[in-house]
């Protein structure tokens, strides 16, 4: 393997190139096997942000094989079976790095159209590419057994949920966790409560996912939220709430779920600001927390324990030639749950 | 003392009184010596909540000495100095009571205008009184060396801040508190975090409240709210913040003073909901939390801490006859920082 990569670059605005080396002595090689489709690429495709560089190319749920690392990589050997997630850098020098909380560093680098500054400042290449190279420090072990295309999904969706699980210890058998939206989050959040031995509760606005909920992804309760019968007769009865929903939805009735110093995590992002009324945190002493994705480590203790409980994402295996269509479908929400692109499988074709 | 109380009660409807005897073995009974006036008084005396029940008497942030104890007491003898906050019961059998959080029990009987269902259902007399009787169970030993009235106090405006503080770990040395209201619960809560080692920022829109809190109160900084560019030049420094403030405010602001992971906590209660943008927490994982005083053993604990510390509220202590001239001057907020009322000093006079 090359031991730094050569870059010219202009180093200002005086027109004259001049080459850069970047060590890359950390680098490991990954050939993508599969990688899941999730809604922020929807967002970054359609530049719902304003922040696409082009050429952009999305994906960060990926699970691949290590085909080739760098002189000073230790813990990845050509033929392991690796994943990447959300991140693929970060400063290591801050106390969200000290702290081994990775994904909240300020200078966290996005796997897709995120800015690597430590390589020339351009603009990071996801997963929807035959190979992909990446810091060992951020690559992911994925242990034996597991299926590899169910697994693309957990990388991103699945320690989105696992990590606020165990910061708010929803964790613990006996406890009673509320799921709130059955999409590609919350079906992983419902197996990870199961396997933790919690009772699930999932909440949906729609009655059509009860059967769904229950007999196929082993919830033990579903809770319509648009009855506020149902949702009277459930309040006070969950340790905590992990709530999967991107659109605008009041919280004071699953807020009212809750038992007393219960917490609710946010992990979809409304655009419009959530209504927080005091009197429904304060006489119980509940919690609001929002969560973005997971750190290295939580990642690694996520797939270790998706590797000894058999989690998988639900997934729809497509080819590369399908993805336009496969996000046109994702904008309604036409998915059970995830699309996985089976990237190896796929005649990625020539550039027009 | 009496083992029971004998109360002749209406056992339904048929207008036939007949004797009911309430144990009170357990019951301690205090000399009054200083009771604080709370905003809680305020609205219980203005009936904001429409759920006064006359004669109202008010007050629950009482110190005094016991004169007398049931035959059931082993925690005090007459003479103890002791304390009594928010409530004076709870059920005993719930998971809150169980796990030692009787503050969140929802058969909480609070201290004056609480529903005391064990003592035949009468509505709760507060400390506006000289005299008050309460179960050893909820009575608090007051440490020795503490001034009393400054003591007062602590028993709801204390432990409503120093309880969040011990369980959302902002507790700690050189973590970096903000503190946002410097009323009656704000003061204490730079107090606390001062002894805690912390450092301390007042967030205030009042910006003639700078010198108070940095010369008197010791606080290490201070913020003027409004001052976009200083709340800029902090965004991200405090691990924590306590929020005292009643008056609707926008959090957001706050929020980004946080560093990633970092705790809001709400004792303040705004009529309006809160606007919460999903933006604000989600990419830090920050969390905001109610809280609602504390539990027996957090009020016993942080007496200790104060009597440690020599913490004790900054009071203007007055006589009864000045009460109602007190009362129309916390409405507008005109005390410095919480009214108490030498109770045993006063001449509580006869009934009109």
């Amino acid at each position: 393997m090359a031991k730094s990569l050569l870059l010219w670059t202009l180093k200002a605005s005086d027109a004259t190139l001049a080459v850069t080396e970047v060590p890359r002595d950390d680098d490991v090689t990954i050939k993508v096997l599969y990688c899941g489709i999730c809604h922020t690429d929807l967002h970054i495709i359609k530049n719902d942000w304003g922040n696409a560089m082009y050429p952009v190319v999305p994906g960060h749920e990926i699970v691949g094989v290590v085909t080739g690392v760098g002189g000073g990589v230790t813990k990845f050997k050509a033929g392991d079976t690796v994943g990447v997630g959300y991140f693929v850098g970060s400063c290591r020098s801050c106390d969200s790095c000290g702290q081994g909380n990775e994904n909240y560093c300020a200078g966290v680098v996005l796997t897709s159209n995120g800015v690597d500054a430590a390589h020339g400042g351009t603009a990071t290449k996801g997963g929807f590419s035959d190979v992909i190279v990446v810091s060992e420090h951020y690559v992911l072990r994925v242990p034996d057994g597991l299926a590899l295309d169910r697994t693309a999904p957990l990388l991103c969706a699945g320690v989105t949920v696992y990590s606020p699980m165990m910061r708010h210890g929803l964790n613990a058998p006996g406890k009673h966790l509320g799921v709130v939206g059955l999409g590609g989050l919350g079906h992983v959040a419902v197996k990870f409560g199961k396997a933790f031995g919690m009772k699930v509760t999932v909440i949906s606005t729609s009655p059509s996912k009860r059967q769904e909920a229950v007999e196929h992804l082993g919830a033990d309760d579903f809770l319509v939220s648009r009855d506020a019968e149902q949702m009277k007769a459930a309040a006070g009865t969950m340790d905590g709430i992990i709530d999967t929903v991107s659109a605008w939805h009041p919280i004071t009735p699953l807020l009212a779920l809750m038992k007393p110093l219960g917490q609710m995590v946010v992990v979809g992002v409304p655009n419009k600001p959530l209504e927080l009324p005091v009197y429904a945190i304060v006489p119980g002493g509940k919690g609001v927390a929002g969560n973005s994705v997971g750190s290295v480590g939580d990642c690694q203790a996520m797939l270790e324990f998706a590797g000894k409980h058999g989690i998988g994402a639900e997934v729809e295996v497509i080819k590369m030639d399908y993805v336009n269509t496969a996000i046109e479908r994702l904008e309604k929400n036409d998915v059970r749950y995830r699309f996985v692109i089976d990237v190896a499988g796929s005649n990625l074709g020539s550039a027009a």
